[in-house]
């Protein structure tokens, strides 16, 4: 496994950033569009000749998989492409992750209707994705150090509304190799789904502190 | 909440999915074109625009997002929006789900780049994506009724690599309006998460039965 990590300048990132977050935004809208779209198969046709003619340009060239950019400033991975927080992955919800001084990772985002389960309600494992994320977040110290789910455990009290929506999570307590964290999903009413998770340092990283 | 359901026929489900299917898997390669590719920005503009062109044509007629069809033959929703297992959702897992005569639920997939967390490995937030709809089709009857998430642990016992996997689900048993739930996600090696679940009947579905 590599870890490995190019670090970029923050004029870099920013730059990066204008450029693939309108892009990533622009594919949002038109996931959205295909699944609710009704237009007539000559249209569809059209549509996907379009989607193509877009991969095909994209595709042109393409960078490694395998490593992972590094803001210069804050230390902090970028996870550009991560399937629940990755600016340049179209898959994720939007979120921005924020880090306080106390450890404490939160996000305000909103989901819309490609995360729907039950009718105007959030997909269970959506949930699950979102806190599974802010939770490793939290454990891993902004993903400096890396962690792996070992148990996550999440308790639905209520159903979770599509719309604005608050994932926070915190370290509850580390015990060796073992990092206990807890966290929640929100709505403006409250706590939707509560999680609690244990996030375990693999063995080759634990020399490396 | 609304669980209507519009009945389709099976030749009008057929005449959808060889639509939609591809329309969906020309969108996943671009998603994957669009958090790997590393063409200069002029390039990326064109993309965009092709991409916001496609859009355009898609969002001409948009169906009512609130009802869910169902396939005349087997009497299931298609749930064809849905974010874990929808045909007509980029973001879903591509996942078709089968279903045993004794209740089993399983599936066999391949997780592309997309769905990666470390380097090579599925972001454990997206095993947990697949581990609540799979125990959740196996314990709603495959959508038949509706159930939702009560609880789900999902216990990591190593990595899931990308590439071909397995997820199956069953029922262990039903206690009153609680179904509990159990399932596994693996690798050409055997198991690499283990989830069990509570999923719930809602009150104003009890009566219905």
């Amino acid at each position: 496994m590599d870890f490995g990590f190019d670090v970029i300048s923050a004029e870099e990132y920013e730059r990066q950033r204008e450029l693939y977050g309108p892009l990533t935004e622009a594919l949002r809208r038109l996931i959205g569009a295909g699944i609710h779209t009704d237009v007539d198969e000559d249209t569809v046709r059209q549509a996907q000749s379009a989607i193509e003619a877009a991969t095909e340009l994209l595709e042109r060239s393409q960078r490694s998989v395998t490593s992972t950019l590094r803001h210069e400033g804050t230390g902090r991975p970028l996870a550009w492409a991560n399937p629940a927080i990755g600016l340049r992955n179209a898959i994720a919800p939007p979120m921005v992750i924020h880090h306080e001084d106390d450890g404490r990772a939160w996000s305000e985002f909103s989901l819309s209707g490609a995360y729907e389960g039950p009718p105007g309600w959030v997909h269970g494992g959506i949930s699950a994705l979102v806190l599974d994320h802010i939770l490793g977040e939290a454990a891993s110290e902004g993903l400096t150090r890396p962690k792996f789910t070992g148990t996550i455990t999440l308790k639905y009290l209520r159903g979770t509304p599509l719309g604005p929506l608050r994932a926070e999570a915190w370290i509850d307590r580390v015990d060796g190799a073992k990092t206990f964290a807890r966290g929640t999903l929100s709505d403006a009413e409250g706590v939707t789904v509560e999680a609690e998770g244990v996030f375990i340092q693999p063995a080759w990283a634990r020399d490396a502190g």
